[in-house]
């Protein structure tokens, strides 16, 4: 940690106070029975429960004894308005997944409002599972960006960009006067970082790639995309470009320091060395890359190499939830049987990945993954004194290995609380379950069958 | 289902009402704005709900709109008292965990007050997460006999057999005294059914183990056993008797219609028929199988061969929960990965194996495992309301992928209500939350480093 406590003091807007602090900063910190100081959106101290309290009056005291304090997790991948495709239909091939239900569903369906309420519906979800910062790539994404906005969380919308049409854009060009629009409306918002999404390299031509590369240079803008997800990609991107999706992007200069990479299932070594080297941040989804049967990708060579490794849930037709509690157990114990090796993944690197290091394949590091004095304040209090997380021995082997989502007791994005001890504070659920249950019941009478 | 309804009328002592109905009975019929009566810890109707609120008088009306109302989880491995050593120590390989933690903790702590508490904090755990009957092997079982029976849950508790020492007995024989003893105590009990746990090939003596069965036959009761987990058991196996754990124990005459094989990973096509046709129960643990990197277990084939399979948390120090609702999750996910199949493990066959085949492979599916008139009432209520499983398209998926265990609202064992709308009925959960933590803080200071 930067330091374990300032010689700041003052006033402050919120102190939280009395639990375990779980740092995550790059020594992994721990500060037993510690206290988070918070101003203007920022953390300003960060240290023991009587040093805190002592040097700083709050106008608001969050009392977190007996509990863990944890920056809020960086869900590095997904696509937030299809939770209302949730469920829609599993267990099926995937090119049956995409002809029959998502393509033709999307097509029919996928309207500003459907993106509005699916965004909020995923919003509500994620800060009720202690996720503080999403990046998302969709269609319509400034409904993204404000569903966000008024949830309160901090996010990255990205619009997505195709060379085929899209509920959005006809052709890429379109694609991209939307994204435009989209950066040029949102940048500057404190908590909202309009981003392009680009959506692969099967369906994103080579120039396309390029120029989404420049428009986001020219407003300093992360781009994600979909890279190596899976053999099926790996063998169209051989057929058409004669080499690998890591080594495509590489020749067309778009490997770098502003883009976020998801998946990255299909990855040998040269090309883990090529995305560490470059700062390519990777997003790890390991439920999506389960449920679609694409493949284990090789998270410890990539722990081991330091990529930038988040992680991050998918969407939700593919997960099928936005549960990084969850997701972290499924990365840790995925990782030990697909090596055979039960040291593989280890609970504190699999915690580091949701946190620390989404930051840092997002290009964020220097605001968010840990709480440090000058980061911005976006914590969780989590409450594991339920019978699944008893007795407790070792706090991060818990979160990951024995914690619930249900245990997210209070949530806090630049310092706002936007949960406090479960209660949302900043979404209409009633109304979002009004409008999520008649999109449902729209879909659900389109299906096939 | 045998009938959908019945023509039986009268006085019933509840009726569960109003719900989406998963039957889980052979034919999987939903039956929805459906209910249930119960009359003498027995089901006697299940059908529309309007078909059985004219034909029976209710004591007591349970109102589930709106919810799922679903078979009890049948959890059919775990170590109850585990629980106590939930956490203790992660991620090392498995020699490390066996030799300086496992083996030492428990000669030094797990005595019939360790069995007791931590087998009413595992009580408690599975209660709130749905589950209704547990199969269990562990040290001093007739603590684990009294904790379930007080919990109201339904159990089989399993006296470790071991012929080396051990917590409770020097030798085997002492051991199966000491099994002798739990059946003749508990034999006729409605709820707990005495079972013996020869824990597995490599640490039983053959004799021990057909004197266990003979020990067995004479009360008929089940036998539990781990049995080929790991490539490590294969190795051990194959030097000492020159075959393979479940032709060792087919060559012993034990492998049959009592036995109930925990994990089951290294197991071939040929062992797999032999599971089958011996009528040998067989319970997957996944996550523990992925976390201790044992191998991921031949489902889709055993599925196929109709193997009795059912599921299993293990004990909490290898998943580390006794959640089954992240168990169908991860057995749902893990095998269409492991054989990059999609349409591997559907969630319909998961859930099967988490409630009726769990009831086949425990040889209890006469009684147990789907909810059908002459059948016990264990059953649950389910409330999907939350935000990871909104929308709604199908039942059994959002179960398996969607659900968390705090969507259990209600559990019912026996005709009696264990859980009212999360509140535990038969439990002190504060008096286990405060001996569990002075359990947890010796054992805390007694930990290496």
């Amino acid at each position: 940690m930067r330091r374990e406590t300032t010689r700041q003091t003052g006033r402050v807007d919120l102190v939280v106070t009395g639990g375990t602090v779980l740092t995550m900063d790059p020594e992994e910190t721990v500060v037993e029975n510690g206290a988070v100081a918070i101003r203007d959106g920022a953390i300003v101290a960060v240290g023991a429960r009587r040093a805190v309290e002592s040097g700083f009056q709050a106008r608001r005291t969050i009392d977190a004894s007996g509990r863990l304090v944890l920056p809020g997790f960086v869900n590095g991948h997904t696509h937030a308005p299809m939770t209302l495709l949730r469920g829609v239909k599993d267990d099926v091939d995937l090119m049956t997944w995409l002809t029959n239900y998502m393509f033709p569903i999307e097509k029919r369906f996928v309207s500003r409002e459907f993106v509005r309420w699916g965004a909020l519906l995923a919003c509500w979800e994620m800060i009720a599972s202690g996720t503080t910062t999403f990046a998302d790539g969709y269609f319509h994404e400034e409904e993204v960006a404000r569903a966000a906005d008024e949830s309160g969380l901090r996010a990255l919308p990205g619009q997505g960009i195709f060379d085929v049409p899209t509920p959005d854009s006809q052709t890429s060009a379109e694609g991209l006067a939307r994204a435009e629009k989209l950066l040029s409306d949102w940048s500057g918002h404190p908590r909202i970082t309009p981003s392009l999404c680009p959506h692969a390299c099967y369906t994103v031509e080579p120039d396309t790639f390029v120029r989404t590369m420049r428009l986001a240079e020219r407003y300093d803008a992360p781009v994600q995309t979909h890279l190596a997800e899976s053999p099926a990609e790996i063998a169209l991107v051989g057929e058409r470009y004669a080499t690998t999706p890591v080594r495509h992007l590489a020749n067309l200069g778009v490997l770098n320091e502003r883009l976020v990479a998801a998946h990255c299932v299909c990855v040998d070594d040269e090309e883990i060395a090529k995305l560490g080297s470059s700062g390519t941040g990777v997003v790890h989804c390991p439920e999506s890359n389960m449920k679609l049967a694409s493949g284990v990708a090789p998270v410890p060579r990539m722990l081991a190499e330091e990529v930038r490794l988040g992680l991050g849930t998918d969407g939700a037709a593919s997960n099928n939830d936005l549960d990084m509690i969850g997701e972290m157990g499924s990365a840790a114990r995925l990782h030990k049987v697909a090596t055979l090796d039960p040291t593989a993944a280890p609970a504190h690197a699999v915690l580091r990945m949701a946190t620390l290091g989404g930051a840092r394949a997002l290009h964020m590091e220097d605001r968010i993954g840990s709480l440090e004095p000058g980061k911005r304040a976006d914590l969780m209090v989590l409450d594991l004194s339920g019978p699944g997380a008893l007795p407790l021995y070792d706090a991060a082997s818990h979160v990951v290995y024995s914690a619930r989502a249900d245990a997210v007791e209070t949530v806090i994005v630049e310092g706002r609380v936007l949960m406090d001890r479960r209660r949302l504070k900043t979404l209409d659920t009633d109304e979002i379950r009004v409008r999520v249950g008649r999109f449902g019941r729209k879909i659900r009478a389109a299906l096939p069958e």
